[in-house]
């Protein structure tokens, strides 16, 4: 049984596993070495006879991670392990040519760039379902009035939308971020030992040009052994951003979620069972592990960054922990914004509760609506302020609800009439902005999914 | 005298300096009034009047940091001063419209943004500047051949100036990215106190708009109290991943310098005393510097990440350390670029200790091409390889310079005559593609200085 | 005006500024030279008349911060500016002598321990004083009975008291931490400039033993140029956990302040204004800058980590980041003990409201504790938690209390009378430990406050 | 095949991966399901039939890993299937005292602190050989005198001995911390549900302590549903920092292995390839591979700081990610550190190499010896040093080795006459008082091992 849990199969979903599994890492290297044996045919750097030899071996599924497993128990090198696998495929004469001018770290590299191209694959789509899903939500909940808090304290009204809205604008940014990322990090290096190409002479940023078009890559440019670690950086750092978006959305779930709050719920299987204490709890467990798996995630970032200065032309002190950091920020970044999509799809609102949260000060967050309608009857605003917070602490003193102490204190009821004060505590007049706020993030968050 | 090295003058140059200055951060706060005051005007949603004379009260300089400071001694509020501050300057019928609308973060958030943007309109023409420095130094060491190391081992042969082009697209990189930061990073918010601009109404958004054009920012879209805070941690971000790639420069600098290797050397003032010790001895101090205030600019992204999920309408949490890292990012950077364009501009190479470098293995590093040449002439590679290993083990422990050796070794003087021998070991033929990666770099690096 | 809000006053309390002001550096950096030379003196390692002219001159107060800035300004270096400065007040006789055998990181880390001795010093007191603190006020709520949450639900009754010495109890951890850390941390290293003490000879460990002693310290032992690096890193992390217990109290501060919640709230001064919104609200701010200084504290952690793997006999990289780290993380724990101990000090508790809290389910919290009397009763646990979760459920979806449901289901009536039922729900049974807890953990914490 | 280099086999010895393998986890939690109902049936607390019964089904070997795991998929909880798992293996009138008082975490807590104790019992010893290893090469090497080199360059002569007793010296801290923190790390918390015993009572006290003593553990004191995570952060700190030293060892093996340098190497199996390119070439790649892992297991510590500000009594924030965190720390620290005595046992020292190296300024590394033979003589400091460092740049600028440039300057041999200036070129009188140094060092490692 495994140790960690990706191994163990706690996190992770089946596509992007498949991803990082040792096979496809094989199988991708593979794929290399035929490009770049058919590239280096083309330009006449090796026989065509051998380059399609090898191309064809590359591709026959004879070069197994098995075989590849056993060959390095014996030399303790993985990568110089397949290129011997395949070269026992290759007839003789192309012995010589398979891996030409190359380095082990091409494969390494160029394959790290194709899982991370997969790995994006899988996470933008889904982000994009996800700022779809959260549009809706902003749209389904622009016109219901909800507390706004600061501090953790009542401040004002929201339009409860608005905090999808906020989501959703999130989410378009990191859609953007993943796109522009992408052109900078999936690249493609052959260029050998030191980055020179020298056994192919010039021509070899031709060759790595055209396997890097045939992978759908970018040919690296600039290189030494390795590519540099700042695409790597980038890489490691989206992932973690949108993982910190999807902290505080989870966060905002485990607190909406509170007993005392109650706004928001979970789904929770019927006949599931809460706790073995109180029958009725309900844990924001997703949320939770969300919260809990962006602090690893945004500990990638830290090792990502020390890994830029290599020393020289590469020292090795960026592999070993690359074999954790890239799968893990991956499958975690992938899990994460999966299981935050299905918590915002099924989120249960209690839209009563919502309305009612904002009764629970006595009408006290309206305050600030009472202070503007008396300034707006020509009261000077200082003035204006002591009353209603006279009114206000002795109306929380007294236990009274705060509509009912301004219709009877003097000051404010011969500056308001009953009916206009009875408006300023209608919390749906205070929704502002909020529609063409949410309409316009909503925008923003379909425009995003659809480029992506 | 201050206690932190960057108010006590020892790092940040004057004009980021002022960027981040106290009284800067007044200029700015007042701008986002004057403006608001304005915007709110023109849309009738304040009196004509009162937004004149506010927006002329804001510019008229009598608001100073000094008096801001007076009152907030006294309010404990370093905003709520402000306002107070600029309330006074106004005829008593504008007062009520001083800050309509808005809230202490409205001003705090924007302010930053127009900081943030002053940043990058420092930094970013320096990384520029370094870029071009960099793709000159490429191109002037393009036909010098030099040691390539890899595990700090010599390697292979490399063109020296492919250690600068790699820092010139890495440079070209930095600035595409900061641009594209640009975009979502520096923003304008005047949407009050929960995000929804309720007291403006729906014209909140327009007058958010107006201002942001008139500040030279993006409106914010949809937000909390405030921005969200993964546009801090992407600013922070692209200025750690630079300091990153500034470290690792440096480090290669040092690394260069060691008294054994000797390649460049930092410039030395005529006269300056290396050390009371050694007194031919030259500290690479200023790379060093960049080294050790890289891993400081790294910590800040930490901090920035976890400011991401604050609690529904915000909580405080970011307030405190953003005081710490938005200036010390910011005026690290800049002192680092500024630092190793200075190192880089002024680098002095001993090109001969640089080509006697490829020496001090007695031939060895020409190995790789021996054996290429023997397998070109059909020797089969592992017999190859097995021979130029033999002779190669037998030179180095008899003293004995591998191309001697070779020579007189019959396996591989009956394959390859003296002529061709020699021909191998002139490094000069085995830069393969660098003229063209070069050339493609600086390219790179000029077409990013020159769209900043 | 200072940038970074350590300088502008903003945080850090004068007695810790005055730990790490400039002056302070120069003034313990004589102290050594004085010690020094006159351990020197006594062991004949100099002249005995140098050894007290050195000294004197040292202890004069003639060698200000002032006259050291003003060489530093011509040499561009602050160490050997004060022995400059120092030279200048000795006779010409003693000047060979002055910091005879040293090297100017010897001033620099021996001076740095003595900071971070005063910065224990100050910090460990005030970590006492909080630890009694929460001593008290545990014991002062262990009878009051309060909602225990887990994953922000109401989960159970604890002792409101169980909170305070959760804290508790984690002080003394801190306090012992800290005291087992100066042990190891505070050194003094005068072995020059390669940690050998050559010019000394071996007497070089005598001179330090015997400054060591003089200066309240412990000898460096084995040192480079510099004391490790893995001495400073345990004492960031030191203040950067004891960081984190307070950011641990601090969001609990927070969350029990809610709106929703209200068990607590910080100090309010009379007639502070809230809020300009909402009159009544308050803020808990200084538990949220605790929290925010708590992410710039740990982060420093890392730094401290990086610094460790110095090249050879030391390289400069740890030198310009630890101008920033060791000062703020010194300053800000300290000014979070501080903020933490008078936010507990002064904690408002509204005992009716913490009561009142364990309503909040209509009973259903005691679910539990019924499920557990009806198994005492003989009762299968599966049957009786079939039944509990029934009435649960039907309760809640028809808004009955808890209690009067149970009263009138046949199955738990029928196993239960009602006065058994009501003991059930009297929330002051359920206490557990919870006195014993307390109480043990107000003995640890008043135990290692007295060895303070 | 698995992703993560753990699961994979890569990296962890064996004893290690099985102190963290899924079965351990079950046998763990049953001894302590085991120990907490034998101890609530010597306390009353449940029927001692009961207690014996339990116990007897724990310690049975019919609970197994496969059993739980299947339960585990139904109900989607590890620890609830344990429970349930047990008490399917009791007798039916002990299954209600399955697990009695206890919650899911009193086991997952309790088996991680017996894991993490197993973990450093593992590598306690390890660490203690390493440091045994350090202190007899500290010893070997003492009268060896080498370069001793800061900010790269030569710097001074030094014992290189000195090298492996400032690491000697480290790891005596480092057991030293380990042992105070197995005091505070190593708990055992079996207090419930929130921390307050409730179903036990007051004797839930007197369980834990007897559980804890039972299991070689302490008993948690005050908790809350968890043990508080500043305990696991001093845990994973501990092991970073230990990492940390390793890595400024594994740097100093790569910087003296490089191919200019050239004083140690690291065990070369013989015939082993070193690299296809360069036949004599050796890679320091353990050394580099530790570097890397190090930077992984620092950054474990921001994730475990990030874990201690849980809220109320208890989220799951912390459960998620440190089901990667431990095992990768313990796991990865084990390996790290036999690496590194592997490397320091088998390293290859060339004492030629190290000798000659003092050679490679031409001698001037002897420039400050000079310097102080001129200063005893009587020459002013500022005389001195004048004419040493002319003749210094004079040698260097002719290339002439320094000792014969002195021999040949009136100015210095009018002072220092060829007998004295030749023995202030012999290294041997430079060490000071290294030998000093380094026994003391020795002897704290061989006392920090004696006591682990």
């Amino acid at each position: 049984m495994a140790i960690l849990p990706i191994d163990s199969g706690r996190y992770g979903t089946p596509e992007m596993l498949g991803a990082f599994g040792a096979g496809r890492k094989v199988e991708l290297q593979l794929l290399v070495e035929a490009e770049v044996a058919r590239a280096q045919g083309a330009l006449g750097i090796i026989p065509k006879t051998a380059a399609r030899q090898i191309a064809s071996a590359a591709r026959s599924g004879r070069v197994t991670p098995a075989s590849v497993a056993r060959i390095e128990r014996r030399t303790d090198h993985d990568t110089a392990a397949l290129v011997e696998a395949l070269g026992a495929q290759c007839p003789p004469g192309a012995r010589p040519w398979v891996h030409f001018g190359l380095t082990s770290n091409d494969l390494v590299d160029t394959s790290t760039s194709m899982q991370m191209r997969d790995a994006l694959d899988i996470i933008a789509p889904k982000t994009a379902r996800l700022a779809l899903a959260l549009a809706g939500s902003a749209e389904k909940y622009a016109r219901l009035p909800a507390v706004g808090r600061t501090h953790g304290q009542h401040a004002s009204v929201i339009s409860f939308g608005l905090k999808f809205a906020n989501w959703a604008a999130e989410m378009a940014h990191h859609l953007e971020r993943i796109g522009q990322a992408r052109e900078r990090v999936l690249v493609c290096k052959t260029l050998g030992v030191v980055g020179t190409g020298s056994l192919m002479g010039a021509r070899a940023v031709d060759v790595q040009a055209e396997v890097a078009r045939r992978l759908g890559l970018r040919p690296a440019g600039a290189a030494t052994q390795v590519v540099a670690r700042e695409r790597h950086a980038e890489y490691v750092f989206a992932l973690a951003l949108l993982g910190s978006t999807l902290d505080k959305m989870a966060t905002e779930v485990r607190n909406l979620q509170r007993t005392e709050i109650g706004e928001v719920a979970e789904a929770f299987k019927k006949g599931q069972m809460g706790s073995s204490a109180v029958p009725v709890k309900r844990n924001p467990t997703k949320s939770e592990r969300v919260s809990s798996l962006a602090r690893l995630l945004r500990s990638c970032v830290q090792v990502s960054l020390e890994n830029v200065p290599l020393w020289h032309e590469r020292d090795l002190t960026n592999s070993a922990n690359e074999r954790f950091t890239l799968p893990t920020a991956s499958i975690l970044a992938d899990d994460m914004v999966g299981s935050m999509a299905s918590v915002v799809s099924n989120l249960s609102v209690d839209e009563a509760r919502v309305r009612a949260n904002l009764d629970a000060t006595g009408g006290q967050i309206f305050a600030e609506f009472v202070l503007e309608a008396m300034v707006r009857k020509g009261v000077a605003r200082s003035s204006a302020y002591r009353d209603v917070q006279r009114v206000a602490f002795e109306a929380r003193a007294s236990g009274a609800r705060f509509l009912d102490a301004l219709l009877q204190d003097g000051a404010v009821s011969g500056v308001l009439g009953p009916a206009e004060l009875r408006r300023v505590f209608d919390p749906g007049r205070h929704l502002g902005a909020s529609a063409r706020i949410i309409s316009a993030a909503a925008r923003s968050a379909r425009r995003a999914a659809a480029r992506t």
